[in-house]
């Protein structure tokens, strides 16, 4: 990982082999991020996709190997908590995507994490048993 | 629908039960937005989709229900009209999206929205039928 | 193309007919652009995908015609190269997406393009052939 900080982003680049939710957790230790927005494009060659159940609140997880062109990763960066989703392209173009719970890195990663003000702290909502943002 | 407002940007989370669009639009009251950017991702248990047909100037809509993982959702909001595409992953990771018309949240939705300078108001393009910026 | 320079942004509205990746090529000839994100949506009725082969150092690529929603677009701008990335839906919204080697607007097309402060430029990165972020 590689990364440049300008005033109100940071501007990433992920190489072949990198995790890249470990290397987002690092960049909040180095950088101190408690609040941030990201948006990333990239190719990776596995990707760990999760869709929840609200009624059994629990993830539904599923390890995809190969080539993807990961056309959007979007999420954000709380103090304890890091959210990502994910959409990938397949070498004939269909599309798959869901909650990203792991991807590794094939080609390049290229992430824009746009820091934020607000403390993205979470608290649990029990109507759901999922983490969402405290304020 | 809670939100914070920052210098650049408003964070938004959603609950379940929220409609997406109608909540943007209870925004863009509360706040006075006249231009802003919105970028989220969530799940919702129903969306309704558009998909234009250039030729016949209209919208082909269709309703889904079930739980899908929201992995963009991406638009802007003017005074006089909110446009938003969506992207979603089904259980199975298959995924599918278009014009957004309508989308009710099931587990939490997360939107960072973006504050512009220049008032988004829309004009009719008579090529399309579509209202599009006018500047 | 017609598009507005704000601080922080230029807000892009691409028409019936244009290419979105000349459009973007000449913004940045225009408007002196050395680093810039930008994300977006629309319709375009042309559109030709590429999946990278990490392995062959190229990409395969396929041209699309039909009327598809522009889910999302996705990239960045340096003095050297724009990247970008596309998600479509089809009219069954079945989806489709990759790299975007070329893209053709039907009804209109909304950008949004963020300036940064970092120079973009490219370098190859010998294990897979690909120009990344060289910083």
């Amino acid at each position: 990982m590689e990364y440049v900080d300008e005033e109100n982003q940071y501007i990433v680049r992920l190489d072949p082999g990198d995790q890249v939710l470990d290397s987002l957790d690092q960049l909040r230790e180095t950088a101190s991020i408690e609040s941030a927005f990201f948006t990333g494009i990239g190719a990776v060659d596995e990707v760990t996709l999760g869709h929840y159940d609200v009624e059994r609140q629990q993830y539904h997880e599923e390890t995809f190997e190969g080539e993807f062109e990961v056309t959007n990763f979007t999420g954000n960066i709380g103090p304890d908590k890091i959210h990502a989703h994910i959409q990938l392209g397949k070498r004939n173009f269909e599309s798959i995507g869901g909650h990203c719970s792991g991807a590794r890195v094939s080609g390049t990663f290229e992430l824009i994490v746009q820091k934020g003000e607000t403390l993205l702290r979470h608290q649990l909502d029990e109507r759901t048993g999922l983490d969402v943002f405290d304020f």
